[in-house]
């Protein structure tokens, strides 16, 4: 007798969990498959994006991450200078001049994280700690999300003709142990069959979900192979906290990132090993020596060496993209399962949240009953041209780290360091994850904006809440709740052309047939005059009132103004809202925005939302 | 048989918990008796001062509290305009002008917590929560404290002929299950015998301890009756969010503290209940719904309802002071125990937790051997004088809250609310718990100085790391870990004579006999130069390197310079330290200093330590 749930998870690392986090969001009867017996302790994804962070923190625990991770700040350029083939190695405390000896010096510094694209900067955490938070949070908010470990689908049966069926269980997936007649410690010698709604495969570069679908990944490896190792280094290597970019002249390059309990996370390009064009590299030929080897060797005259080595990887660079994202609409493939990359620009973990964060407030909806079924299919085209953006963006980039510096202007085949750097600056935004764009479609409309446009995600400035004065981020306001909010920027409010405008959105608000007075949309209200001349009556009293409680709701209304210890936030400026004109915004349960136009077009907010919404 | 432990702390509040924190640091061997069965979980203390949330932070659970606490902003004064007998009562949603009706109105509104005193605000949560927080950094800091509940010790005897033994148990304490024949749910008629070495009474205003001890509370009850509820208030009232103070013509008073989880507390004066000088109010004639109509009396014409009351009181102000701490030195009181006052400053649980952090680490430091038992004394010496002038701040401030207002310039019996506003404002700064200044003594020097001068805390600015350019609040690397620190302000690196004045220092911090090297001593440099121009080789090795280890420390080394994503701290000019001076300042293991003087005078520094320090 097979087991119906709404919802079947191939794959419990971070794809797979952001995925049940919205699962157990919207309470969905959900079962997580891992064939792991439990989750990965050491080593693999460390590096969280802007974006990322911002995403947590919507679902409430992006502060804790944040805390424990080591935020990094600056990145620090060592090149190689005045060549030679050997330099003169001086393994010394009082190493002064290491340039006058024809080795690497620091040539430059920049921001880690470009200045002002984000309230949080790019942080590194151990993938398995970030998994912690993740099952906490499944944990405390459902008991309908099963994580099921040392269990492997075995096979997939899709009913075509269910596919499109409301209220049916179209796949079929059959599982097996991957202990020994074991499943969960009870002996188990039958498979088990699942019939579920909707299936997400997030299992990763070998999936087994895109081979079911007869999907492949398309693309190449290099030739270029590099080890990783995370180490508590001793050293007297003066930046060995900082992120690093270290160009040897031919010993190869490394890139050094500082992370959590004194661990370095050490990329190390070994150039010693060139497997061929179109061949892999046999990492069973590696040992951490060998690694740490040409590390000590890239890194002369500095001394380096560790005592304690939590874990270590041989990887051969290869960028690959699905040639599908999934089948029917109702089966989707996230993460490596679609897309992998080089490592070192900390996008996998990121790119692969981002997926199934984009996917799970849609299914989550639909299965729910509050949107239609066909804004699926924004899922693959609004992710894939995202990982074909990384995918050509990792490429330029990991040629120019595994590349030799240029020994002048002259040398062509070598890597110009001014190109570098800027390659590394502008690569620094896209890597924040905040540049991300989604194009027209159902759920982003055509309408053009200039920072609050549809199609990015809402950023955030202070402002400060009308009711207690409490100065707060207004994207904090724009949880992953499931909820659609219409956030109103109506300018100043004793002006008597804005308090109209306001009136004429607020009989919208009101109205109980209107989409607008869905339980799903929220209104948000920042108006642009001094909190002090604002009572709560002054504004209309859907930004006050619950729709289904007597009881005020008093964390939506919020003034442009300055707050006692935490300055001004200059909202209007940041978001580039006149004052006089005012701008209302629809955004997404994913905090992008779906909607911009005037205040009091209730009409083509009402339109907008029909489209998408039941 | 008995039981021979470290320390023996009579109540597990907030001041009984602090105490257990400390001696969780310090591995104690400890007993904590609570009569109780369990923790409350609702009512009683909810303020948190700026002081206390430092405190909090320095173990490393400050931020959690704060992230859950309802952080107070501005406090909002309402007074009765336009006296009249019966102010007419207008109950509608869209009244206008009360004050042309002769009832309360809005009349001035100042920060809660005084502008740049400290990076947090006062907050306030529930007491049930905070002592969660405890309890939990207790459970992962040592296995050696035992919170044992349902049990009262019952009888308590002092060898005298021991106090002043360093490894003897001179205290024994006999004690009982509170509950019918059961001691943590096993059978148990016999009662329990322990021997320990140190006592803190932290067992409430009845204290048992106090008793044992022959010391008695001195003081007065007042005629003022008040009431408190916590409840989810129904209102049209405009600033049921804010921290407010609303005084009625002669209905009495209210102070309004809005909570976490939509949460009100009222302090409400039953100005109709006197039960003459010198009796006690029968709180048992009171009931919740005799509370809230004087609660509405006083707020008409604004409708105030509730459909929830999680908690309810009624207590008579009475202002009390123990006549003695302890005694010998081995036996303690702190909290309610020695002083009670009455709780709308929200200052109970606060100096109540100041009292035993205060204590908790000169007791660990003597326990561990790392001080000399006689500065013990200081426990007193410094903790009586705060609680005397919390009890004349309270007097003033209550009779203040509990008056009448004028009704006019001539009305001399009534209380002025433009001295009322300024001895709220002034009280403010007291009651953060900042301004707390302990005197010259033993762990006290008498040198003088500007902001940082021996007896207060350390404040706190942002200064950047040099290692990895992180902008940090200094006070976060003086944390609550039984540490004396010397912070190092050495002024710009890159000049002559201060790099002489740092080299001098540095031979101090390396010679292997000076107070200067005890494990229990750690030093922090702060320099002025740009992290830029800075290596960490450029600074003295013990900045740096750990004693007993060789990995390197490199959160030990600062710049006043500017980060990136958060602005430039300007630490120098917010300390009041000359950059071409230089300070350097001990600090004791409780954030006070200790001493400060110049860099290089490792003289006095040691001279200083030897003295406290074994």
């Amino acid at each position: 007798m097979a087991r119906q749930v709404d919802l079947v998870i191939v794959g419990a690392g971070p794809a797979g969990l952001m995925a049940a986090a919205w699962a157990a969001f919207y309470n969905l009867k959900t079962v997580v498959l891992d064939k792991r017996p439990s989750k990965i302790e050491k080593g693999h994804a460390d590096g969280l994006q802007s974006r990322t962070l911002e995403i947590l923190h919507s679902f409430g625990f992006g502060d804790q991450i944040y805390r424990e991770a080591n935020r990094l700040q600056e990145v620090c350029f060592w090149v190689l200078h005045l060549l030679r083939a050997t330099p003169r190695l001086l393994i010394t405390d009082d190493f002064q001049n290491p340039d006058n000896n024809g080795v690497i010096r620091r040539t430059d510094r920049i921001p880690d994280t470009i200045l002002g694209i984000s309230r949080f900067q790019q942080s590194v955490l151990h993938q398995g700690r970030i998994e912690d938070y993740f099952l906490e949070f499944i944990d405390r908010t459902s008991k309908n999300v099963h994580i099921q470990r040392s269990t492997e689908p075995f096979g997939m049966h899709i009913d075509e003709t269910l596919v499109e069926a409301a209220d049916d269980w179209p796949i079929t997936v059959r599982t097996r142990s991957t202990q020994d007649g074991l499943t969960n410690g009870v002996p188990s010698n039958k498979d088990d069959l699942i019939q579920c709604k909707y299936l997400i495969g997030c299992d990763g570069a070998h999936s087994w979900v895109r081979g079911q679908m007869g999907l492949v990944m398309e693309g190449e490896q290099t030739e270029s192979v590099w080890g990783v190792m995370d180490v508590i280094p001793v050293t007297n290597f003066p930046d060995i906290r900082m992120r690093c970019v270290i160009h040897s002249a031919s010993s190869g390059s490394i890139m050094v990132i500082p992370r959590e309990r004194g661990l370095v996370r050490l990329y190390i390009q070994l150039a010693s090993i060139q497997p061929g064009a179109g061949h892999r590299y046999d990492r069973a030929k590696g040992s951490p020596e060998m690694i740490f080897e040409a590390a000590q060797r890239i890194m002369r005259p500095w001394e380096i060496r560790y005592d304690y080595c939590e874990w270590w990887t041989i990887y051969q660079i290869g960028q690959r993209l699905g040639n599908g994202y999934g089948a029917h609409d109702r089966i989707f493939l996230a993460g490596d399962a679609v897309h992998t990359h080089s490592p070192k620009a900390g996008q996998g973990m990121n790119v692969s949240i981002q997926d199934t964060y984009n996917l799970g407030w849609k299914i989550g909806s639909v299965l729910t009953g509050t949107a239609r079924r066909s804004i699926l299919s924004t899922y693959e085209s609004e992710r894939r041209p995202i990982a074909k953006q990384l995918i050509d963006f990792d490429r330029k980039f990991s040629r120019m780290f595994s590349g030799r510096p240029a020994k002048d202007i002259a040398d062509e085949a070598g890597i110009s360091m001014t190109e570098f750097k800027s390659t590394f600056e502008k690569g620094n935004i896209f890597t924040s994850g905040t540049s991300v764009e989604y194009a027209e479609s159902q759920v982003v409309s055509s309408s053009s904006g200039k920072i609050l446009r549809p199609g990015v995600r809402f950023p955030s400035f202070q402002v400060v809440c009308q009711c207690d004065a409490t100065p707060v981020q207004l994207a904090d306001a724009l949880k992953s709740d499931g909820i659609w909010r219409l956030v109103v920027f109506c300018g100043d409010l004793t002006q008597d052309a804005t308090n109209q405008r306001l009136k004429t959105l607020g009989k919208g608000l009101e109205d109980a047939i209107s989409a607008l007075n869905k339980p799903v949309v929220e209104p948000i209200l920042v108006h642009a005059s001094s909190r002090d001349n604002v009572e709560l009556a002054d504004v209309p009293a859907p930004f006050y009132y619950r729709s289904n409680s007597n009881e005020r709701d008093y964390y939506r209304v919020f003034a442009d103004d300055w707050s006692y210890h935490h300055g001004h936030g200059h909202a209007y400026g940041g978001y580039d809202v006149d004052r006089n004109q005012g701008l209302a915004v629809l955004v997404r349960p994913d905090q992008y925005i779906a909607w911009a136009g005037d205040i009091d077009d209730t009409g083509a907010m009402e339109e907008f939302l029909d489209g998408c919404l039941l």
